[in-house]
């Protein structure tokens, strides 16, 4: 791998659709005056005059590389994925836009993620040799975070599928996250090479034959090495993926709850709780999926990051600044090598 | 409905494999010692003179209703499922045995999952009408537990086996927890019926053409109802059931260390933790497997319980109550009414 990171990728903005997500503009605009102080450039695309409105609420916004670009319409969460389709006016679509038209750098939005995906993909296309893109996230880990893909993206999939998200999810994690030969795990129900569903041992076959060609393959992994952490990567179906990542969300907020309840249980406990009060809220930052900002849509020719609808401004920064580490590492010319290098060279060959 | 349940059953004993577990013999014959102790008779199953010895440890054993029955083999923990075939003198087998030729209510084991499950399914047959048997387990959750099916057993499954365990589980809920009309959640990655995988579709539809029939069914859950518990009961496939159960297991681990740590930062969490410790330990309990003791498997014509390989005398005892109480209740002839009348009655006609 020879390309050069950062230094000479042009700073293109990043375009934010602003109108989307559970609370509409305000965490979106007061996300990307976070960002610009940060020195990102913002595109923010939504309607103009309540863009305005919002913007003027900051002072010195006027000053920070900001700007807004108009887009009439908006896919609301309670519409269809497909209903983006053919609605040129809708924000995701003119984020899109901007990104293939070369006037962005990569398109975020916290709206309708079923939308957000389709635009990207109708909008970009796939990067050759990717048959499915992929939604790449993070969860929390013993040690920092374990990345897992598909997040949700392709309930029904192929072996060569999970290969491909393995190989593209190298290439991000050494990009975004300076991992120099991070490794990837299979998810299944048992880590004996035999075990596990008939797309599993297709993809285990697989993965084992591409070892040590771009992919670092661990071998099978189960769920509780997830948090575990026992490897950097989990690839999985998306259907498996966003089971387990809704889990995961849904057992933490339980058992705060449980804690805080067990915090409230007599006059001990709550003098205790007092006391623990300020060490278990940095355990539960460490929790906070607005952390991440937001997962990418892996495999489509463009940079395309979707969060969570009630992301919170922080949330907001944390997604655009990703996007923008991003472009300047130039994951996107990086990905396409990764698929050029192994078209040109056969499986069987070395790195 | 009109089986009644317990007065007529016979007390039959429950035969334990005392050899299978991580720990052999020492927590099996303690749990059946505390079993006994609480009324229920039990067939300890394993080397005569290794029983004899460890049984020799308990003041007053003499007296309970504990009877010891030789098996001189046992598949060990690394050894394939497979291997259970034609070794008659294994402790699993031996135990399904006595409870094919009615010496014994129902088999226990803390041994090898997969040769318990084997040996269950090779001595006792299916259930008629369940085409394949699945684990039932239960999870912790908000206002009590979700009972969650396939925990493990079927990697690759047809939509009618969620649906028959749909079926299965409703009666289980009814006989063990005396749960009236037990809502079944179908577990998709939405809760919109049209979102899921091509498996979970075809199921939705079949659930929802048999609600009320025998099925409450809810429609889809996701991955965060588990512990929201949103249902009585979760169904999906042996794959993505036993990732849940081992994530939620891992994840639970992995924030206990978190909330120890951060409770062992600094001078004042230190002081606080002494103060909460109690009642965090109070919800480590509530997340305790031991709790349960064993999940049964369910769909084969015989009682099966198949533990931890990690279980302690208090999981192995409370394993031996609830194979004890599921024998009262008369579950398997009540789960072979539950498909008799199906049988009887097409989908299309009411209860």
């Amino acid at each position: 791998m020879s390309a050069e990171a950062g230094a000479s990728a042009a700073s293109l903005p990043i375009a934010l659709d602003a109108a989307g997500g559970d609370h509409g503009a305000p965490p979106n605009v007061e996300g990307a005056v976070l960002a610009a102080r940060g020195g990102v450039r913002v595109l923010l695309v939504g309607d103009r005059v309540a863009l305005h409105a919002e913007l003027g609420k900051f002072q010195g916004s006027a000053g920070l590389p900001l700007e807004i670009v108009d887009a009439p319409d908006v896919v609301g969460m309670d519409e269809h994925a497909t209903d983006v389709r053919g609605r040129s006016g809708a924000s995701i679509n003119v984020c899109t836009r901007l990104v293939k038209d070369g006037h962005a750098a990569a398109a975020v939005s916290m709206g309708h993620s079923g939308a957000t995906m389709a635009s990207a993909l109708l909008t970009f296309g796939r990067i050759r040799g990717v048959e499915r893109p992929a939604i790449l996230t993070h969860m929390p880990a013993r040690g920092g975070m374990t990345t897992l893909l598909d997040a949700g993206a392709n309930a029904d999939v192929k072996a060569s599928y999970l290969v491909q998200w393995a190989r593209l999810s190298t290439v991000y994690l050494k990009v975004l996250e300076g991992r120099d030969n991070p490794t990837v795990g299979l998810l299944s129900i048992g880590e004996e090479d035999h075990k596990g569903s008939a797309l599993v041992l297709e993809a285990h076959a697989l993965l084992r034959a591409l070892h040590g060609n771009g992919i670092n393959f661990h071998g099978n992994v189960e769920g509780r090495d997830i948090f575990l952490g026992t490897t950097d990567i989990v690839v999985t179906d998306g259907f498996t993926g966003n089971v387990v990542l809704k889990l995961a969300e849904g057992e933490a907020r339980v058992m705060f709850g449980w804690i805080r309840d067990a915090l409230n249980s007599g006059l001990k406990s709550r003098l205790g709780g007092l006391l623990v009060r300020t060490s278990l809220r940095g355990l539960a930052d460490r929790l906070d999926p607005s952390t991440y900002g937001a997962s990418i849509l892996i495999g489509v020719r463009g940079l395309a990051f979707i969060g969570h609808g009630s992301a919170d401004a922080t949330a907001v920064k944390n997604a655009l600044l990703r996007a923008s580490r991003a472009h300047e590492g130039r994951l996107l010319p990086r990905l396409e090598a990764a698929f050029g290098e192994q078209g040109a060279v056969p499986a069987a060959a070395g790195e």
